[in-house]
């Protein structure tokens, strides 16, 4: 990691929020960890030096450059765990649910990714996107076309930001320009893995689109290339709509419901993880729990297909717990703000009479994120040791904003429970004042008060 | 109308959008009005004078001045049907439903509009809000307080704003410091109607809070109010949410249901609009149809609060159709916008399996809302005679909304739905270049492009 980086040591300082447990199975007083004046010491390679209230560590900095962010909030970057690039520019596709969606507007849109240059273009445009709204690190789809996979891992490269991602292998019920065959996407994953994963932050994700685009074949040598890459990831939907959930089951007669197609072909592992899964039976669930597996929920996507509403309290349950993260699912989700993601997570929960706090919230969105990709150990949290990528916040980016919020930053857990719970609620791109990937400014807003500038 | 204007006869050009029919009940094709060049000629008192295409209008207002508005789209302005003023600062107020919310957040929030300095802080901060986003014209809930209610239309008639609001009545189940009584509410809201009802653009709404807040005979003397004054409005809020209902049953045993209290006190006339409405009877839509009542849908808030979703078709229909307008309803809504408001609104729809297009829901926020609201005589379309009234968007305000939606001014109603689509979606108080009220520039965005200024 961190290859070709010259940064040197330096600090930041300002009010830090991360979480230190999962404030799901954790009193939420001991899973956040709030210092009002902290300080962050980041060394040349990006990594997380030391970290603690600035009056602790302010005799040990005294030679460092210190960048001072006053009136904000420092989270850890977002994980997005669940997004398409090629769909970036069709996202508000109007008036289908999921599989007219795809045939009406996904199809036709991922066709133009054969086109590198096509490609590269839109990477740039997406990565530009992710940085704006404070998201470090995604599991991305890419197109079926290597070379949409090649564009997506340049780009990422260049800008060294952890990224996952993978070719779509889809080999039936597509466009023939958008298929595969089974041994085509074997050899031609094989050879991206070998390219790509754990070149420096990368890493790889076998990406069947979904039971019903790929065969049986197709699966099996999916679940073989996990077998013989024993740490790449596994990336698919899963049980987002009920016609998709009955026409799997017409596909597949034999299997025991959804998860069970995936389980057979090897692919429910703890280095899975499954988008949507809003149609789960309580097996499936069970199951996903036993095999550490994870699900990326995506509310504005479920809400702008209409698929339903996650269950999240069941995949956070004590007894059967799931690694979950939050996933923006762009072009059918329509924000890739994961503070709007966050604030339509929450309505799905008022829908179902649950709460989801902020704290929970923006726990899904960095460390348990990190923890649903495996990656809890380097990303997600301000733990020394870490990967130097965060967001800095702003809990007053607009008049209304600034209303609500008041002047003061918050003295006590209460008080910040409060102030990120409108900032979830009414946050979106304009909320992030700048974004770090490891240590280096990879996004700074315009308006970003003058007062944080360096001192 | 209009006192006190000297702005002088003007032109406006560019794209302009409008409804010529409701296309819930009409076609699509025949209901949109799209003037891809055309020109809005307002007279000295803001009132439409002409309008057309550029080629047609041009040779009339040769001598006047013209603002031109390319790459923009032109909309009457925003009708919001229900919404809270001094609830502004407690937007999103975490983790409550209903009736938990009013006593937890709403109440205590609403106590400080005793003091009228701070009422006036407040309106002059919200109306900002409203012109911001678009929205010229709403329905508004102030205090309990006559104050409250005077400092709104002070600043509200200043502005020229045509705006519809009244002073709470609820005189139980509420702090005492919050309660009038069936008397008192009578005598201050009378008073109220005389000294601010049609002075100007301003009209009142006797304003019962809900059912369950006034007694029977604080019900009875509202009814009478409307026998006295034969053309002020009726505003409150009605089947929102379960417990709600099921109050309402055990508090007036004798009713045949929620809608029927207010049927009893003559509150159900074709000058009353209810708010929410989600959990009304089949009974309770044909009584609001026939009695020519309007309900305001209020999606933003309805997902907020976990309340429901809205059967919006139900409402529509062709056999029993009701009056409906959008809502933001701030404070539990989560958004000023009408843009972000039709965004939850698709979304509603889609979880019902119902589509909702952008021709009906910008219908909704203009034309149908002026319908709601009995002022389609005047507001929510460009025919001559109407105020002036209107909306600048911006279908391009964000990077992301310019990928979307390409560079190019649409030449088809296709392809104007589709660039309207996208912008209810991800459009917010950005993608509002500019508004105005009786041909006077309220608002501008900072951001405003060059090429619009006057030529």
């Amino acid at each position: 990691m961190g290859e070709g980086m010259t940064t040197k040591p330096q600090a930041f300082r300002g009010a830090f929020l991360d979480f230190v447990h999962d404030p799901f199975h954790w009193p939420e007083h001991e899973s956040v960890r709030y210092v009002k004046d902290g300080v962050l010491v980041v060394d040349h390679r990006g990594i997380i030096q030391a970290f603690g209230p600035y009056v602790n560590i302010a005799p040990n900095v005294a030679n460092l450059p210190i960048t001072h962010y006053p009136h904000h909030l420092i989270l850890p970057g977002f994980i997005d765990t669940h997004i398409h690039y090629p769909q970036t520019e069709m996202i508000a596709a109007y008036g289908e649910q999921l599989l007219a969606w795809l045939n009406q507007y996904t199809f036709p849109t991922e066709m133009k990714f054969q086109n590198k240059t096509y490609a590269q273009k839109i990477v740039g445009f997406f990565l530009d996107e992710l940085l704006k709204n404070g998201t470090t690190t995604a599991l991305v789809f890419a197109a079926v076309y290597p070379g949409s996979v090649d564009a997506f891992f340049e780009e990422a490269e260049r800008r060294n930001l952890c990224m996952i991602a993978g070719k779509v292998m889809m080999d039936r019920h597509a466009p023939a320009m958008l298929c595969d065959t089974a041994e085509s996407s074997y050899q031609e994953t094989k050879a991206l893995i070998e390219k790509w994963h754990k070149k420096g932050r990368l890493r790889y994700a076998v990406t069947p689109r979904f039971a019903a685009t790929s065969t049986p074949e197709q699966l099996r040598l999916a679940g073989q290339l996990l077998q013989e890459f024993p740490d790449v990831y596994l990336h698919t939907h899963l049980s987002e709509n009920l016609d998709e959930v009955a026409w799997i089951a017409s596909l597949f007669p034999d299997s025991h419901g959804y998860l069970d197609v995936y389980d057979r072909a090897g692919l429910v592992t703890q280095r899975s993880i499954f988008a949507h899964g809003i149609h789960l039976t309580d097996a499936e669930f069970m199951r996903l729990s036993e095999a550490e597996s994870a699900i990326s929920f995506c509310p504005t996507s479920n809400l702008f297909l209409g698929s339903g509403l996650f269950k999240l309290e069941q995949a956070k349950s004590l007894e059967h717990p799931i690694k979950v993260g939050l996933g923006t699912d762009i072009g059918a989700g329509t924000s890739f703000s994961m503070l709007q993601t966050a604030n339509e997570a929450y309505k799905v929960a008022q829908l179902r009479q649950q709460k989801l706090s902020s704290f929970r919230a923006l726990f899904l969105a960095t460390l348990g994120g990190a923890r649903a990709l495996n990656l809890g150990d380097r990303l997600g949290s301000f733990e020394v040791g870490k990967e130097a990528d965060f967001v800095v916040l702003d809990p007053r980016s607009t008049p209304l904003m600034a209303l609500r919020n008041g002047p003061d930053t918050p003295q006590t857990l209460t008080e910040l429970a409060d102030q990120t719970f409108a900032l979830m609620m009414m946050g979106d791109d304009r909320a992030v004042g700048a974004t770090y990937v490891l240590g280096n400014l990879a996004y700074q807003r315009d308006s970003l008060r003058h007062d944080s500038a360096q001192s």
